[in-house]
């Protein structure tokens, strides 16, 4: 049973406050371990991530190979579903599409008194793609860190995934080939976070690391942030579903179930302006539970993390919507429009009864990593602008400095940066 | 003296690479303090924030007050010298021209199955900025921080800055009123980084933190990274200017001296193709030294990290300069804008022998707050970008569903996530 708050009553904001600052998920303290084994990894580079992988992954890279070889990935071609790859194709080339527009466009120009002016991007050289072993080692994860790397004109896209076992999801496999993944790697870790940031004998380092993992990555990318870049620090999923009466609550149930799924700390969340329609989804989570493999998770989910929350009217959840900043927005009501256009926080909106979030995990176009935890307060999901940097460009002519140039030594003046002055002085002989 | 490479001797690799791998700046492990400061202003709030002050910066915030009014910013005004503040206006207003261009456009679009996707850029509600106190505390960077804020269109601008003694720098406080700050604290280090991201009874919580700091600042926004999203750790900075032999010496030398003078950690590298040019840019700067205020500093900051490289062309410096990845690049070669293309790595380039990169500090209207140690090869410099964030819209209609489910579904089964697939079969009846 997922916890109901009603918004009229009293007490609902001290309520809703606790509620929002949940904690979803233990942070274990690994930063000693990690450091450690980051450490190792830049002593003795290859040698170390053979090691690490015997211990963590049960694997002998030693015969294996560090690196996944060409007849690998012909290998998982064979063994993969061919239904499953035209579907990873399909999805390919959408996610591919959406994100062709996303690439920024260079501008320079020349302002009222001759400056000339100038943001030119550039793709990031080499990107490491971190993508996780066992039952969270997604294909469609893999498009969607890879896709926006390679429309971006990232060189080099190297993908890190241990290998449990000795053994790699073929699918993940497919997916990194159709993605344009330039070289694999069987580690995974904080070894792998490492020989990515630092580089061994077999593996050049790369500029940024991306991609989810468990604590140990997270810790490692937080480790070497600085020495190259990251994305944001992944958090456990969430969808918030607004609805009203008018949907059929097995739909509704069968969206809250989808995120529910994934993992014990994933959180489901249903605002309507409709008891009786909010009693009637709960009853169609309960029964739709227990048809699901992942009952259980979806069940502790549920049960810790899932909420209803009654409004009055939309109007009035709209500053709650924005509160809970969720990763997954649907609007199963009416005027879905008009309620998108009053709310300012979600990492991706799926508008109207026949878009459920799921369309957007796998085959929407859009993509799939987005910011979880409250933080689409501050930041987006990935895309093509994760991959590239902007340098800013001026010139300016003779007739330029001089024009700049009072206001720019009596700032350097006023900060006591007298060098600073003399470097706009000395060429106009002032 | 800096040091003299030369890229066609033996051993210039090696060289060249501990010269990138060089630590300018020592790491003093702050984390258990800064750790206590922020569980301290968690817990006790203003009352901490009093109790830190008046230990750190010597200030009775108790009779001060922690929040600066009107009338101290009215005061200032009439402290600060009017040519100087006439100045920051003009920079100002150069600045906001300059990034009214960087906001990003919204996309909404159909595709040829008719699925609706779209982008939509909104600010974010409330960012705090950090200014350092002391000599750092530049009134230039405050414009450089808020103003790309004020033109995303954040709502509320929060500024903290120590004020050491008591005192705060009018100028700060002037630029910080011309920037569109809406609030300020007289707060500064791991606290002040702590209130901001949690909130205390007087100072409500921001949902980002930028501008420069301290070892302290710098560990307090690692440690809060996730509860608010924070900009790149700045370091101390540098400048790569590439010249040949038909430049005057002492304007280069004047540039290199604008860079040391900053801090005995800063870097300036001079490449040339030049030798005798290299020579007398050398004597250049030794006899600019003994004339600057800052001279110590200026001194330390050359010997200890200054650079002379010599090549044979400039096409062979390219890949040297990508390497760099300087956060200031000066271009004083003949066909520099050539150059400039071929380049990939920089966080601000500065084309041609009149554009000394002081110029980016004030008043040329690009943003000073750029990456610094070889961070360009994955950063860019602070801009609107900073202060939005995007949410992705997908739009369905049940032509859309039933066109997209098959793959949907065929790739939720692959990846054992039954409820997924589910959540798209319920509503086609599958």
């Amino acid at each position: 049973m997922a916890i109901t708050l009603r918004q009229t009553d009293p007490g609902f904001e001290e309520r809703f406050k606790a509620f929002l600052g949940t904690k979803r998920e233990a942070s274990p303290d690994v930063e000693a371990t990690v450091r450690t084994i980051i450490d190792e990894v830049r002593a003795r580079g290859d040698a170390a991530l053979i090691d690490y992988t015997q211990k963590f992954d049960r694997a002998d890279l030693s015969t294996l190979g560090i690196a996944v070889a060409r007849s690998d990935i012909e290998q998982a071609y064979k063994q993969a579903d061919p239904a499953t790859v035209e579907a990873l194709r399909f999805a390919r080339d959408r996610i591919r599409s959406h994100h062709e527009r996303q690439k920024p466009r260079d501008d320079r120009y020349t302002d009222a008194l001759g400056v000339e002016l100038g943001s030119r991007w550039t793709a990031i050289e080499a990107v490491g793609l971190y993508v996780p072993g066992g039952t969270a080692s997604y294909p469609s994860s893999v498009l969607m860190n890879a896709i926006p790397a390679q429309v971006a004109g990232v060189d080099r896209i190297v993908m890190v995934v241990p290998a449990s076992g000795g053994v790699i999801n073929p699918l993940v496999l497919v997916a990194a080939d159709l993605a344009g993944v330039s070289e694999i790697y069987r580690i995974g870790g904080a070894q792998a976070v490492a020989a990515l940031a630092y580089g061994t004998e077999t593996i050049a380092p790369v500029a940024k690391i991306v991609g989810p993992g468990n604590a140990y990555v997270a810790a490692a990318k937080r480790h070497v942030f600085g020495t190259v870049g990251i994305d944001m620090i992944a958090g456990p999923s969430e969808v918030l579903v607004v609805a009203d009466g008018s949907n059929d609550p097995d739909w509704i149930a069968a969206d809250l179930l989808a995120q529910a799924e994934h993992d014990v700390s994933a959180q489901s969340i249903l605002i309507t302006d409709d008891e009786a329609f909010g009693k009637a989804v709960e009853d169609a989570v309960e029964r739709q539970i227990k048809l699901l493999p992942r009952a259980e998770t979806a069940a502790a989910s549920w049960r810790d993390f899932g909420a209803v929350i009654l409004v009055e009217t939309f109007d009035a959840a709209i500053p709650l919507v924005d509160r809970i900043a969720a990763e997954h927005l649907e609007l199963a009501i009416d005027d879905a429009e008009s309620f998108l256009g009053k709310i300012r926080n979600a990492g991706a909106v799926f508008v109207g009864r026949h878009t459920p979030e799921v369309i957007g995990d796998y085959v929407g176009g859009s993509n799939h990593v987005l910011p979880t935890a409250r933080s689409a307060r501050f930041s987006s999901g990935l895309s093509v602008l994760d991959f590239v940097k902007r340098t800013s460009i001026l010139r300016l002519g003779p007739d330029q400095l001089k024009a700049l140039a009072p206001a720019a030594i009596a700032l350097a003046k006023a900060e006591g940066l007298e060098a600073h002055g003399r470097s706009v002085a000395i060429r106009l002989n002032m």
